[in-house]
C-alpha cells in the first residue's frame, strides 16, 4: 500500500530531522516505497524510487548542514532580504540588490497580494534575511575570477536569518541555498526550518560549455542557461563561440569575419552589445565568461571573411580550392591574431581566454608545398605536431602580451608545447584519462576535467548517474597533484542542440556535475541524490527552466512554457 | 570554396526542375557541398550535408510530383482559399473553413498588412486556391476513421490552383502539401511554382503514441503535437492515457479512479471537457483519437480508486499488501469493466479502442491461493497465459458489445486468445519481429507495426535515419499478408519525457516515420530525405513547434518560444 504517487514526495512533505553533528549521516525517512517503473522491452538497474532525503531539496548539497524540526513561516508581504548592519556592501551594490529581488521573486513570485498591513511578526515567523559581507572589499563592482571566494555561512533562526560571506560571490551562493530551504507547508504557507549551514565549493572551477557555432543560440537561451547555472552553483560559462560551421562573434576589428562567416550576418551574430549584456548578466550571478576562440583547427568559418588566414590545401601540385587549419607560416597570420586577441582581451573581462588547439588535421598542411618548404628551412622535417606547436607557442605569446592567461585543450600539452606556468589544461579525451590527469598535474599545470561530462552524448535512461559518479581525483596523483585539479566542465557540444532542445537536454543532467564539483567528496549516495535532484528539477521548472524529468514522476507545477 | 553556410540551403533558394514524367528520378542540384561536421572523439557515418532536393521541402513526399520552373506570387492581401463551385462542402463545413484559416496563417502569419486595395491579379500571380470535395458526402461532420479516404489531387497553375479530394480528409492533406510548395523568393515574396501533385497514403494507419500516465502532459502539449502530426500527415493519436504510475482520465462513472489514482486529482487529470476538446481538435485535422486502457497489467494506479479490482499478492499464506494485475476471477471485475468500457465507447467516437494486454507479470497470480483454487476448478492448471486469455476473452466480448473494434498488443495474439476477426494486432517487440509479422498476418489479422519506432530510446547522432530505413513489409509475407499491414506507429513512452522536452524529442524524429508510412516504398534516398527534412523541420519551428535540429545547421527563423 502506498499513498504517495509513484514514490515522489512533494517538497512540502519533507521531514526535517535534527542532526547530532555537522556530518553526512544518512537518515532514511520512513517513506513508503512505491513501484513506479515500467519499461517496454528493457531491463534497467536505475534508481527510480524517491526514498526521501534528510536534506530536502538542497542541490548541490552544502558542505555542512544542520537542520532542526523548528519551523518558521515567511510572509510575502513583510519578509525582507536586507543588508546587515556592518556589511561592507550597501544599497549601491548592484549584485546584491539585484539578487535580493531575484530571490524574492523565486520565493513569492506566485503569491497573491494580501495588502501591506503593518503588524508585528508572529511568534513563528521569519521576518528577515540579513546579508553581511564581512571582508573589507565586497567585490561588488568586480568580476568573479579564478580565485574568488564563494564561501558563506547561513543561520536560520528567530528573529531573523543571517547570511555571512566574505565576498558577494559567497552571498549569491548562500541566497540560492536559502531559497532552497524554503518550502510550502500543507496549507501552502511558505516555511523554513531553523538551520545552520557552512558552505564552500570543493572545486573552484565549475563550468558549462555551450557551443554557439554549430547552432546559433539566441541570447534568450544563453541567459536562461546562465540562470540555471546559478541555481546549480556553476561559476564558469565556457563560451565556445566560434568554430568551423559559423562565426557569430561580431568583431569590431574584423567585422567581415561574422559578415561572411556567420550563418546570417544580422540575425545569427552576437554584437558587442549582446556580449556585454551576457557578461553583465553572468557577473550578477557570480559567473565568469571564458570565451574560446579555437585555433588553428576548427576555423573553416574564419576563412570566409579573412583572406589568406587558412592554409590552402593542394591536390597534387595545384590548390584544390579547399582550406585547412590556420596558416602558421605567414607573418600576416600573427598580425591578425595580435589584433583579434587584443580586441578579445578588451571585450571579455575574465583573466583567461581559451585558445582551443584541439583536433588539428595535418593532411592539408602535408599537401601544401609552401608549408613543406618552410618546415624544411626551419628544421621541422615532417613533424607536423611541431608545426602546430610553433603556431600555438606564438599565439600563447600574443595572448600573454594582453595580460591574459590561457586555457587550452589537452593536445597542446600532449604535443610538448612549452606552456606558461599559469596555463590551464583542459582534459577532454576519455581514453587514457587517468594517465593524462597524472601527467598534466605532474608537470605542474592546473587542470580542468571535461572528459566524463560530454552531455551531448545522449543515451537512454538515467545517465545523470554516470555523470554523478565520475570523480575528478580518480587518478593516482599526490596531494600536490590533486590540488592542481581546479575543477571541471559539463560540455554540451552543438551538433544536435539549438534553441528548441538545449535547455531540457542540459538540465538536470548538468546538475549532477554541479554537485560533484561543489559538494564534499563523500557525497555519493545515489538514492539521496535522486530524491533531492527530483525536487530540485521541479524547482527549476517552477522558475521557468524546462529541466527534463529524471524518470517517471510529476511536478506540482508542470512546465507551461511551450 | 563554398558560399552556402554548412551546406544548408534556404528554402527560398531551392531550384525547381521540370520533370519529364511523374517519377522519382533523382536530379541532383549543383549545390556546393561544404564540410560541416565536427565531432569530438567520435566517428560517424551520418548524413551531414544538404545537397538540395528536387522536391524542395515537401515532407512526406507525395506519390506523384511534377514541378515546373514557372512561378507565381501570392499576395497576402488578396490570396484566397475558397470552396470550388460544385464542391460538396460549403461554408458550413467547419473542418475546411477552419483549415483555410489555419493555412492562411501559416502562409502569411508574419506578413505586414499592405492595405486591401482592389486590383487585378498580376500576370504572374496566383490569386486563389479552389478546394473541391468531389464525393457526394464530404464527411464534413464526421470523424476520420480506419477507412477514410485521404487522397487528393493538387494542380497549381494560372489563374488559380485547384485542390480536388473525394473527402475533406484528403483536402486537409492537400492543404498541407500546398503550404509546403509555397516559398519565399530572394526578396521575401511568397511564391509557388506551377505544379501537379497526385497523392494518397501508402498505409492507412499512421500513428503517434503518447503516454500520459508516466508523466502528465498538459493539454497544450497534446494540442501542439496534434498540430505537428497534421504537418506530417499522421492520422492516429494513440492515447496511452493510463498506466501504473497514474490514472489521469476523469471517468464520469468512476470518478474515484482519477481522484485516487491521478498524480493530483485536480491539476493532473483530463476532464470530460478536456477529452472532448482534444478529440475535436484532432478531428479538425483529420486525426483519429484511439484511447488505450491497458489491462490486466499496467494497472497499479487503477487499484487506488477501485477496491478489489487488482489481485492481492501473497507472501506465503498471507496477503503482502501489494497488488498485481486485474483480478480475473471475480464477477465484480467484469461488472466494472462493463460500465467503464461502456463509458469509454461513448466518450471516444473512434470505432476502435486499444485494450493493451502487454507485459502481464504472473508472479502475483501465482502467489494468490484464491487464483490457484479457481484455476484448478476451471481446469487451467498452472497455465497463467490461459488465465490471462480468459480475462482478455471476456474483455473483448464486453468491448464488442459496445460496437467497438479492439486493438491489442501482440502478446494477446501470441497467447492464443481467440480474437474477433476485426481485431488489430499491434506488434511492438523487436526480437522475432519478422516471424511475428508473418504469423499475425498469416492468421488473417490486420497489423500495426510499432517495433522499429520506439522513439523514447534515444541515442547519439542521426537516429532518424534508422527510423526512416525501417520497412514495414520487410518480412516474407504474401501479397494478401502485406495488405493486412495497415500501418505503423511512432511510440514515445513517457518515462523520460514531459512537457519540458517531449515536443523536440518527438519531432522531427517522428517525421521520418511519417514519410515511411505515407510515401511510396521506393522513396528511400537518405540524402534527398535529409535535405527535405531539414527544411521541413525549420518550417515546423517557424510554425511554433520546437522541432530539434537534425545536425549542425541553422534556420532562418530560430525557435524563440523558450
Amino acid at each position: 500500500m502506498c499513498d504517495s504517487h509513484s514514490g515522489v514526495i512533494l517538497i512540502s512533505h519533507w521531514n526535517v530531522i535534527m542532526l547530532a553533528g555537522l556530518n553526512f549521516a544518512t537518515l532514511l525517512l520512513s517513506v513508503a516505497v512505491c513501484q513506479g517503473s515500467q519499461y517496454k522491452d528493457i531491463n534497467s538497474e536505475t534508481v527510480s524510487v524517491d526514498q526521501g532525503s534528510t536534506y530536502g531539496s538542497l542541490w548541490p548539497l552544502p558542505q555542512q548542514v544542520s537542520l532542526s524540526e523548528v519551523s518558521f513561516k515567511l510572509s510575502s508581504s513583510s519578509f525582507r532580504v536586507v543588508d546587515a548592519e556592518g556589511s561592507s556592501a550597501g544599497p549601491s551594490c548592484n549584485i546584491l540588490q539585484n539578487a535580493y529581488r531575484r530571490y524574492y521573486e523565486y520565493l513569492f513570485g506566485n503569491a497573491r497580494k494580501t495588502g501591506h498591513f503593518k503588524r508585528k511578526a508572529a511568534r513563528s515567523e521569519l521576518s528577515e534575511l540579513q546579508v553581511s559581507i564581512t571582508s573589507g572589499d565586497s567585490d561588488c563592482d568586480g568580476y568573479p575570477g579564478a580565485t574568488s571566494d564563494e564561501s558563506y555561512e547561513l543561520t536560520v533562526d528567530q528573529p531573523y536569518a543571517i547570511l555571512k560571506a566574505p565576498k558577494v560571490w559567497g552571498a549569491l551562493r548562500g541566497l540560492e541555498t536559502f531559497s532552497q530551504l524554503v518550502y510550502e507547508d500543507e496549507y501552502g504557507a511558505k516555511s523554513i526550518n531553523s538551520s545552520k549551514i557552512v558552505d564552500f565549493p570543493r572545486f573552484q572551477h565549475r563550468g558549462i560549455l555551450l557551443d554557439t557555432s554549430r547552432h546559433f543560440l539566441p541570447i534568450k537561451v544563453i541567459l536562461a542557461n546562465l540562470e540555471a547555472m546559478a541555481m546549480n552553483k556553476f561559476n564558469v560559462f565556457h563560451w565556445h563561440i566560434v568554430d568551423d560551421p559559423s562565426f557569430p562573434y561580431l568583431s569590431r576589428t574584423f567585422p567581415q569575419l561574422s559578415q561572411m562567416g556567420a550563418y546570417h550576418p544580422y540575425t545569427h551574430v552576437y554584437t558587442p552589445g549582446d556580449v556585454k549584456m551576457i557578461i553583465e548578466f553572468a557577473r550578477l550571478r557570480g559567473i565568469r565568461v571564458v570565451p574560446e576562440f579555437d585555433t588553428p583547427g576548427h576555423t573553416q568559418s574564419w576563412g570566409k571573411g579573412q583572406k589568406d588566414l587558412l592554409t590552402p590545401c593542394y591536390s597534387g601540385s595545384t590548390p584544390s580550392g579547399t582550406f585547412g587549419p590556420v596558416n602558421p607560416i605567414l607573418n600576416t597570420t600573427y598580425d591578425f591574431m595580435n589584433l583579434l586577441f587584443k580586441e578579445i582581451s578588451e571585450v571579455f573581462p575574465d583573466a583567461y581566454v581559451h585558445l582551443g588547439g584541439d583536433e588539428v588535421d595535418f593532411n592539408c598542411w602535408k599537401s601544401n608545398p609552401d608549408i613543406q618548404k618552410w618546415m624544411d628551412e626551419h628544421g621541422l622535417g615532417k613533424d607536423y605536431a611541431k608545426l602546430e606547436s610553433f603556431y600555438i607557442q606564438k599565439l600563447l605569446g600574443i595572448v600573454a602580451a594582453t595580460k591574459k592567461g590561457s586555457m587550452i585543450w589537452q593536445e597542446v600539452f600532449d604535443n610538448g608545447v612549452k606552456l606558461p606556468a599559469d596555463a590551464v589544461v583542459n582534459v577532454w579525451m576519455g581514453s587514457g584519462l587517468q594517465g593524462e590527469m597524472f601527467n598534466v598535474t605532474a608537470a605542474g599545470f592546473t587542470t580542468i576535467l571535461s572528459a566524463p561530462w560530454y552531455l551531448d552524448y545522449i543515451s537512454y535512461g538515467q545517465d545523470w548517474q554516470r555523470y554523478y559518479k565520475a570523480e575528478p581525483l580518480d587518478f593516482k596523483g599526490s596531494d600536490a597533484q590533486n590540488k592542481l585539479v581546479i575543477g571541471g566542465e559539463a560540455c554540451l557540444w552543438g551538433e544536435f542542440v539549438d534553441s528548441t532542445n538545449l535547455t531540457p537536454r542540459l538540465w538536470p543532467r548538468a546538475s549532477a556535475v554541479g554537485e560533484r564539483l561543489w559538494s564534499a567528496k563523500d557525497v555519493t549516495d545515489i538514492n539521496d541524490a535522486y530524491s533531492r535532484l527530483s525536487k530540485h528539477r521541479c524547482r527549476m521548472v517552477e522558475r521557468g527552466i524546462p529541466a527534463e524529468p529524471l524518470f517517471t514522476s510529476f511536478c506540482r507545477h508542470e512546465y507551461k512554457g511551450n
